[in-house]
């Protein structure tokens, strides 16, 4: 296939890269997402220019994105959500609700930015990516504390939240400005989306089950839930909302049945396969000339706005469990990842954030990632030495 | 993500399409990739005009073939093929080179079609897809018989004396007209690379095996299968082979250990995504205008001569195991697949085969992967009607 050449080559590099980059990340104790945007950052056409991801490269970047969403989907149980109750609930509305004024309220009040790009980093501030949390907690065995399961439940608030603050701002991004009104109607769709997703996707699927079972197709109920994943995508696109809108509630609707139909080691496998390109490309697309002194001072702004949102907010509503445990869930809370850098994307190429704006959002993404770990890993282990080693 | 919508609608359309013509075919007792390529054929741009398939899509087909090749080669231990000894391989060998010379001789002399052409329809015929046969035998409960592991291990040589074929034919594409003495080079370095890739793979990854355990990149091995897949694509493509042997001799050095790192049933999600898109791209480029008498009869003779090749070529090495033995592995080998359309496809990307090469390679495999199962399961309900039931 002769003029695959190219193509193959460039998806080989980019894999490798972002690879060895991210175990150089995990060998140094750091997050290996971190390292995967870096090698697109430092080999992409800004820096060393020895990749320029082509148009297909990026089309199977958004791939990965989408199998991502689709990944948490399934790894967010609406059922648990449902039982976790109101303490991880009120965590995960402050936690939305703080960063997202705090992100908005210094660009547009401080810095002077427009409303559009304003509200694009102040969504790009809301979503915990809690896979960094997870695994800090899994490490230090205390995954079975109550703190933990706050943290997690949490996560799953956050999630969902998280989609409805992401679709109503991307579907704001089809006209110029900022329409009230619109709004007021994007919320109550996202709203009403993910409403019937959360308590009535599953119970079309248990209906469905005798008939996905009887199927003859081999590895049918993996084939529904690619097939529901591209289809509630470009459904979620087609009513304004961002693809993986669609593909994380493709996923919530399948978490149920994720064990008995073996749906999450082999939805995983796809998205370890094509993730590195999305993470890869996400850095590739930083311009780093940009970073002049007030971008910088901007970063670090949001950044440490986006620490002492999630930090305060989330800790707040669980002060009566103590302070110790108050600020383990809200530092728990502070690692942005994946759906911050797609609201970025989904920002920069409807061309309602500027490139100072998408650094903004990179640079955030990756120190929140980068800062939690430690201190998370501190914090436990001051207070249980014994049980953390 | 505005610019991929139309990519995710015709992605979504186009594997919910396959899937249901595959579903169809199966509840008509058919193989599901019969029904897949139809699905192409019937909705593609030469029939139904429905979908046609754009550059992005072409691209993940062409991963989607890498993909297939590289499953089975996971799928074929290297072990086993020397294990299985000499039956085995003079049954593979025999089945390749008799149809190959049917193929070509019918071609060349009987219609007068160029040499290039006539190698490559040759070529074509040559690999057995042994899925099907595999599904049959496991329907009628037969594969602890010595048919049936005869046949399977054909299958192994089948297929490495298969990549040879297409290593040395999609090599020569690079050149107008057939030169011998490169004909030789290319058949020396396919075989080395085979010799190497087969006995000494494994033996490398058994080295790396305790280097790959330690790394802390999660999946490691998933990881460096994916990346070692990517990575001889590229090479081989680079020595002027198709990418998919590279991906298939991937599969092969990673067959050992697809047990223990539990790689089959990931790498097979891969594959269930993106192999659907191949099967109908495959069919979506078949243009149906061509459809002459001449080609008909053609694509008759071809698919008869594809049928007795591997019948008479494989049935005579065992006929020592009786008639009805040497039937059924003759009718076993009989299926053609993935292989017969890549080779197909290279053609036709290289220029060096015609539409109605093309369709005639479309045709035969399609047909003789639908003849068939229904003979081996007459054969083997014959011999042992309580058995097969």
């Amino acid at each position: 296939m002769p003029h695959a050449e190219s193509l193959l080559l460039e998806l080989f590099v980019i894999f490798v890269c972002a690879k060895v980059f991210g175990e150089i990340f995990e060998q140094l104790g750091l997050p290996a997402v971190v390292g995967e945007i870096l090698a697109g950052v430092v080999l992409g056409p800004y820096a060393m220019k020895f990749v320029n991801p082509g148009a297909t490269t990026l089309s199977i970047a958004e791939l990965g994105a989408i199998f991502l969403l689709f990944t948490v989907g399934l790894e967010t149980s609406p059922k648990e959500l449902i039982r976790v109750g109101r303490t991880s609930l009120g965590v995960g509305l402050a936690g939305v609700l703080a960063p997202f004024l705090l992100g908005f309220g210094y660009l547009r009040l401080v810095r002077g930015d427009p409303t559009h790009e304003a509200i694009f980093v102040g969504a790009a501030m809301v979503a915990t990516s809690v896979g960094i949390t997870a695994r800090v907690m899994g490490d230090l065995r205390v995954l079975h504390t109550r703190v933990a399961s706050i943290i997690l439940g949490a996560a799953v608030a956050d999630d969902i939240l998280g989609m409805i603050v992401l679709a109503v701002v991307a579907g704001l991004g089809s006209n110029a400005g900022v329409q009230w009104v619109q709004l007021v109607v994007l919320l109550v769709e996202a709203v009403a989306f993910t409403v019937f997703m959360v308590f009535f996707a599953s119970k079309v699927i248990h209906r469905m089950r005798p008939g996905v079972e009887r199927l003859s197709t081999q590895n049918a109920p993996l084939i529904l839930a690619l097939a529901l994943c591209l289809g509630l995508s470009v459904a979620s696109e087609r009513i304004g909302m961002a693809a993986i809108i669609g593909a994380f509630f493709a996923g919530l609707a399948f978490a149920e049945y994720s064990v008995e139909w073996k749906l999450a080691p082999r939805i995983n496998a796809i998205t370890e396969f094509l993730a590195p390109f999305f993470f890869f490309t996400m850095g590739a697309r930083l311009d780093l000339r940009i970073f002049n002194r007030e971008v910088i001072v901007a970063c670090v702004v949001v950044t440490v706005l986006a620490l002492i949102g999630k930090v305060v907010a989330c800790g707040l509503p669980v002060l009566r469990e103590g302070w110790s445990s108050a600020l383990k869930v809200g530092v728990g809370m502070t690692p942005r990842g994946e759906v911050a850098l797609i609201v970025a994307l989904v920002g920069l190429q409807m061309k309602m954030v500027s490139q100072p704006a998408y650094a903004i959002v990179i640079f955030m993404t990756g120190a929140t990632t980068l800062i939690a770990p430690p201190v998370l890993r501190y914090l436990f282990k001051r207070d249980a030495p014994e049980a953390a080693d």
